[in-house]
């Protein structure tokens, strides 16, 4: 029997996570879920969001579904906590940061589908453990580390101390990885295009380091036609021809902003879903956050959570129960008559979930 | 009288600028234009796509119409003459950039309109100078100035010579005269909101670097409401409420990508206008490229360059003509009887000029 991970968070998470658990029970799937603790209360209480015990219980599972947890703690809290804890050299990084780094899940899949009239479907694949992610960022500068530095302009005139540093790292490690990931995907997908998303017109050198990967990579690949395209007009394309993609792979920060806007393009935050995966570990989350002012409601929308479990069914090779939940999920999306208030509907979530429930009941 | 130097460079840029021109001269403004050379073959030719006396021309005219460049070379071109030059110790670097860093065009200003209803008007200021676009990208690392570097694990499995890094500079300088315009800009255009699109929650140097140099600017402008959001959630917003934003600021790779998206938000890169302005010179260009595969074919929407041309006499203190060109434009638009391909007409450019003149005579 396979073993989830379940890891509710914060804000909305417990609530959009139990609605999909309700729908999930009516798959009648041998998994074992085992639950956990993640996120801020963990931070407030332990000194540390994601705490030892959960970790562990990473270990001992096959995968994880998460909810969502609060990345940038509000803002008074913030100021009063975050000085207590780092007096006590703690710093709070990003729940979601750590897990992707520690567990290497070095493949962030963010499908973005058409639900309603079903005009596109392509997959963001986001680079996850490099790139401007890498935690090599400073405010104020050392001598004489950073002589490229210096001798900018602003640099000069602002002096090291008023001058921030962020690295962007990316390897041939991180870049082939990404890349066999993304062509491997396209494959199994029946995606005939694969698009990488940089920014080669400025960023000449790193530019022509992805290039000559993409050429080796590619090369195993020849039945899917791969492209380099700058990032802005990725941008732009998303939104004027999202149909004119397929696989669709960035760096961290690249993939970042193009799976949100991907997000908008779906119609809202509260559609998208979202898989991490590395060689030995997963796990599954949907795009939005916690929005802490949205919880404890009832009103959040299901549905990025539902495809979630889908992805993390796929995963877990469990193919049709996925296609199920999936094809239940789009039916009552399309049917408008029990969807959530970002939808235009007045469903709360687990009307939303149940309606879904129902939909697969009566297949 | 003030000079204008014109530059239609490659691609569409001449048949643009000329169509636009056309326009220009119904509002029978005191202007001097004197035509320059830039782009694509300035380099074949010279080694150079800005000459020296395309420099001189702009340091001795008040301000200059661009039309469009190549910026990264069709392929095959390339390879031959890239290594060609390269063996000249000359690279190419893109001209656009090398105007902005140049002459220090600090303030990239990006309006994004609803041409047709009228739902949302806001603005992207991007960063010009600094970030990401600072020049220090680099293919292979060397000892040891890169020790943080070579910790990564990706970094340590790939080895030096395998690993890429592109600096992300930002400096007080650099943040304040961006956060100072945006400000004043939002002053002088009525708008009642900056959001600073960052990525506070993963990047939190350079984050807190930027949040303390927003509260110091900000104080001066208690009138408007200052925010910073991260950069996904400005994509997202961008798409699913465009309404929601007034004055947006973003450090240079952002930038791009918001303001190209905006370009999409707006409809499509033929309608896109901007301005790259500094202390001491400024330029103004359609956002959009020089298309190599569309030039020649009198097909290119000229309407980017137009509400260009309104943005540059704004900044010579023509309000009057920028806003006639600009009403005379919308109205165009809105009618849809004398518009090009992309926006589901038929005319050629100079006729969809032709029918904003006459809009223009009309007044
Ligand atoms: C919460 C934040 C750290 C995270 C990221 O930037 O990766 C989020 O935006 C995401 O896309 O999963
Ligand atoms: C052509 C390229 C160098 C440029 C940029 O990246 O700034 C373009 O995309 C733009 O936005 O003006």
């Amino acid at each position: 029997m396979k073993s989830v991970a379940v890891l509710p968070g914060d804000g909305i998470g417990p609530e959009v996570v139990s609605a999909a658990l309700s729908v999930l029970d009516r798959l009648d799937l041998p998994l074992l879920l085992r639950f956990g603790d993640i996120g801020w209360e963990c931070w407030k209480q332990e000194g540390n969001p994601v705490p030892e015990r959960t970790w562990r219980l990473l270990e001992e599972t096959d995968t994880c579904l998460l909810g969502a947890v609060t990345s940038k703690p509000l803002r008074e809290a913030e100021v009063e906590l975050a000085g207590r804890l780092r007096g006590q050299g703690l710093e709070f990084i990003s729940p979601v940061v750590q897990l992707r780094q520690r567990l290497r899940l070095f493949a962030n899949i963010r499908p973005v589908t058409d639900l309603k009239h079903g005009r596109f479907n392509f997959v963001v694949i986001r680079e996850n453990t490099e790139g401007l992610y890498a935690g090599l960022d400073f405010h104020g500068i050392q001598d004489p580390l950073w002589k490229e530095v210096r001798d900018h302009p602003n640099a000069a005139e602002s002096g090291p101390a008023s001058t921030s540093v962020t690295l962007r790292l990316q390897t041939s490690t991180g870049m082939d990885r990404i890349l066999r990931f993304g062509f491997e995907y396209a494959r199994r997908h029946g995606y005939s295009s694969l698009t990488v998303a940089d920014k080669p017109n400025v960023l000449r050198q790193s530019g022509n380091h992805l290039r000559e990967r993409l050429e080796r990579v590619g090369a195993d690949y020849p039945d899917i036609g791969a492209e380099i395209l700058n990032v802005d007009a990725v941008a732009l394309w998303m939104v004027r021809r999202p149909e004119r993609f397929g696989v669709i792979v960035a760096e961290n920060m690249f993939g970042d902003i193009l799976s949100d806007l991907g997000a908008g393009v779906m119609g809202g935050l509260g559609l998208a879903p979202s898989g991490n995966v590395g060689d030995h570990g997963s796990y599954f989350e949907p795009v939005h956050g916690s929005a802490p002012g949205m919880a404890g409601q009832g009103r959040a929308n299901p549905v990025a959570t539902l495809l979630t479990v889908a992805l993390l069914l796929d995963h877990l090779e469990l193919a049709v129960p996925a296609r199920q939940l999936r094809d239940a999920v789009h039916a009552v999306v399309l049917r408008r008559t029990a969807v959530t208030y970002d939808l235009g509907g007045n469903a709360s979530t687990s009307q939303a979930a149940e309606s879904v429930a129902d939909q697969l009941s009566s297949i």
